[in-house]
C-alpha cells in the first residue's frame, strides 16, 4: 500500500493507494472519531462492496444511503436522500459519511458532509478510475444545476481517502476508459515523461496490471497535489486541471447529459483544445498527432454521430464557471507536458477554430 | 453611523448600524467587487425598500428574485430559487448577493452564497430585530429539512452587514417583540447592567425610540460579538447563545412552526429554562420574578391554548443539533447576566421540571 500525504485547504490528510483496503479496519478506525457512520453508495457498487465494507465497520452504528445513478440525478432531490438518511438514523456532529463509488456519489457526499449541520467528516473511497485519480483528489463537492453542472458545491477536505485498486475489476470497461482521458490530461498538461511511459504502457494499463495501474493513480494523484497546493481556490494553476474541459462540459450539456461520459467529453474537448493550440501555433503537428494517437490506443475518441453545432456549444461555454467578465478562460497546450491559461474573448475565433475541428474530425472517421 | 468591527471564521468585515443606509451608495460600492448584484428578499420589503435599493446600485447589473414566506418555505425548494436565478441572469464567481430581509432571507442567501459556483460574496441587510442582533451577526447560513430546523448549512461569513433601524418601523409589530426575546436572552447571558437597562427602559425601546433602538441594537451585536469571537466553530462559549433555544426549537418543531414564531418559542424557552434552573438550585425565585416581569414587559409569554405534551418535547430535543453523544446539553442560568453549560443524561428529570413548568404556566394565566 503506498501512502500519499495531502493537502488541501489547509487540511493535512492520507490518501492511502493499495489493494485490499476494506479488511483494514484499524487503519479506518484512524479516520472515524464518532460512534456512526453512513455509507453513502449507488447499485451495482452496493452489491459488490458493502457487505465486506458493513462487516469491517461493525464496531459503529453503520447506516447506509444508495443514491440513484445517473448524472440526471446529481441533483437536489437525490441530494436531500442523504440528510433524510442522517436524520432518521439521528447522526449526530460526530458522525462520518463514507463515500463508496465513482465522482457522482464522492461529490455528493462530499457536499453533503460539509453542509449537514454545517460540516460534519467524509471519507473519500472511490471506487472509478475518473474519482481515483481526479475527483476524489481535493476538496471540491457539487451536484448540478438544471441550468448548469457542478454550479452548486463548496470546497471540503475530507478526513481520508482510500483508493482500492481492486475496484477497478468492477468498474464497467466503457468507464474505466473514459478515466482513462483524466490520466492523459494530466500527462499532457504537467508531465511529458509520463506521457512517453502511457505511449510505452498502455496496453498493460487496459489489461489492468497492478503496478501499471498504480503507477498511474499514484503519478495522477502526485500531479493533481502539486498543481492544486499552492491554489486551493481554484484561481491559478489549478486551472491547467481544467484543460479539455471547457470543450468537454459545453459537450455534455449540449446533449443534456444523455450521451457521453465526462472523461469521454473530456476527450473529445482535449482534441479540439489540441486543435485549437495549433491553430494558435503553440503545438505542432507532430505532437498533435501523438496526442490523437495516445487516446486512440487508450480506446477514446471513438466517432459521434452527431455533435453539437458551433452555436450549441458556445452557447453552453458561455456559462460556464470558468468565464469572468465575459472573457472565455482556455487552456491550450504549448507542448506535451506544458499547458497554459489563455483569454479569447473572441467568440467568432472559437467558433471557427471549432467547425475546422468537426471537418478534420469527421475526415478522419 | 456606528461600525462595529467584525471578525467571525478568520474573516474581519464591518457592521454598519444606523439611519437611511439605503442612500449611502460610496460605503455599499466598497463591498462590492464585481459587476452584478443579486437581491434575494420577500415581500413586503420588496415593495418598501427594494426601489430605492435599486436606484443606489443603478451602476451595476442588479437582479432580484423574491422567496416565499413562512419558516415552511425555508426549504431546498425555495433555495433552488437563488441559483436559478444566479444563472438565468448569466452572474459569475465576481457576483454579490444581497439579503434583504429577515433571518429567513439571510439564512437561505448566506448558504446560497457559500454555495454558488463553490463560494461568492454577499452582504447581509437584517431587517427584522431579531436578524439585526442575532441571525444576521456571525457566520452561521442555514435551511430547514422536514426533519429539523437548519439542518443544512454552512459557516460563511459576509462581506459586511448593513444593519438600517429604519426597517424596524416597517417591521410588524408581533416580529418586533418576537426579536425583544432574543435582545432579552442576550442579557440574561452575559450582561447583568444590560438587563437592568432593558428594565428602565423597555417602555422606549417599544416606542422604537432611535437612541433606544442603537443601544440595543449595537449592545447586543457587541455581546454576540464577543462570544462567538473565541468559538467560531459553535462547540463552547458560543452554545450559550442557546440559552432557550434547545426548548424553543422543541416548541417550534412539535407544532410544524405553525404557531410561533422564533422569538415567541425563545421566549418561552428561556422561562423554561429559567424555571430548570431554580429547580438546579442555580438561579434565585426572585431573579426567575424579575426575568418573567422583563418578558411580560416586552409583550413576550402571551398565553397559549395548547403546549406540547413532555413525550412531544423530548422527542424534538433528542433531533436537536445540541444533542452529544445521547447527552442534552442545556444553557442554565446561575443568575441574571451569568449562563452556563449543563449536560442532562435524564431525560427523565426533564420531561418532570417541563411538567412542573407547564403547572405553573397555566396557573399564572
Amino acid at each position: 500500500m503506498h501512502t500519499i500525504a495531502a493537502q488541501f485547504d489547509e487540511k493535512n490528510y492520507p490518501i492511502y493507494v493499495g489493494t485490499q483496503l476494506f479488511s483494514q479496519a484499524t487503519l479506518w478506525a484512524q479516520h472515524i472519531h464518532g460512534s456512526q457512520v453512513l455509507v453513502v453508495t449507488q447499485q451495482p457498487l452496493a452489491d459488490f462492496y458493502l457487505a465486506k465494507l458493513q462487516t469491517m465497520l461493525a464496531a459503529y452504528q453503520c447506516d447506509t444511503v444508495l443514491l440513484a445513478q445517473g448524472e440526471e440525478n446529481k441533483n437536489l432531490t437525490e441530494w436531500q436522500k442523504i440528510f433524510t438518511a442522517l436524520l432518521q438514523k439521528k447522526h449526530e456532529r460526530s458522525t462520518t459519511l463514507i463515500a463508496l463509488g465513482g465522482g457522482m456519489v464522492g461529490d455528493m457526499t462530499g457536499f453533503a458532509a460539509a453542509c449537514y449541520q454545517r460540516g460534519v467528516n467524509y471519507i473519500q473511497v472511490p471506487t472509478s478510475l475518473v474519482a481515483q485519480v481526479d475527483s476524489a483528489i481535493g476538496a471540491k463537492t457539487a451536484i448540478n444545476h438544471p441550468l448548469g453542472k457542478n454550479m452548486l458545491g463548496v470546497f471540503y477536505p475530507p478526513q481520508s481517502v482510500f483508493v482500492d485498486l481492486d475496484t477497478l475489476h468492477t468498474l464497467p470497461e466503457r468507464e474505466f476508459i473514459a478515466g482513462l482521458a483524466e490520466v492523459i490530461k494530466y500527462a499532457l498538461i504537467a508531465d511529458q515523461e509520463f506521457f512517453n511511459w502511457l505511449e510505452t504502457n498502455m496496453a498493460l494499463v487496459l489489461r489492468k496490471d497492478y503496478s501499471a495501474l498504480l503507477h498511474v493513480v499514484t503519478t495522477c494523484i502526485h500531479l493533481k497535489k502539486n498543481l492544486v497546493a499552492h491554489d486551493e481556490q481554484d484561481q491559478g494553476v489549478r486551472q491547467l486541471l481544467n484543460f479539455g474541459h471547457t470543450f468537454g462540459h459545453a459537450l455534455e450539456a449540449a446533449t443534456h447529459y444523455q450521451s457521453w461520459l465526462h472523461g469521454e467529453a473530456v476527450a473529445m474537448g482535449m482534441s479540439i483544445a489540441a486543435h485549437v493550440s495549433v491553430a494558435q501555433g503553440w503545438l505542432s503537428t507532430a505532437d498533435l498527432n501523438r496526442i490523437h494517437q495516445l487516446l486512440h490506443a487508450a480506446g477514446l475518441l471513438m466517432p459521434r454521430s452527431t455533435l453539437p453545432t458551433a452555436a450549441e456549444l458556445l452557447t453552453w461555454m458561455r456559462r460556464d464557471k470558468k468565464v469572468a467578465q465575459g472573457q472565455m478562460t482556455l487552456i491550450l497546450l504549448k507542448g506535451i507536458g506544458h499547458a497554459e491559461k489563455t483569454s479569447i474573448a473572441n467568440e467568432e475565433a472559437i467558433r471557427e477554430m471549432y467547425v475546422g475541428w468537426i471537418t478534420v474530425q469527421k475526415a478522419s472517421t
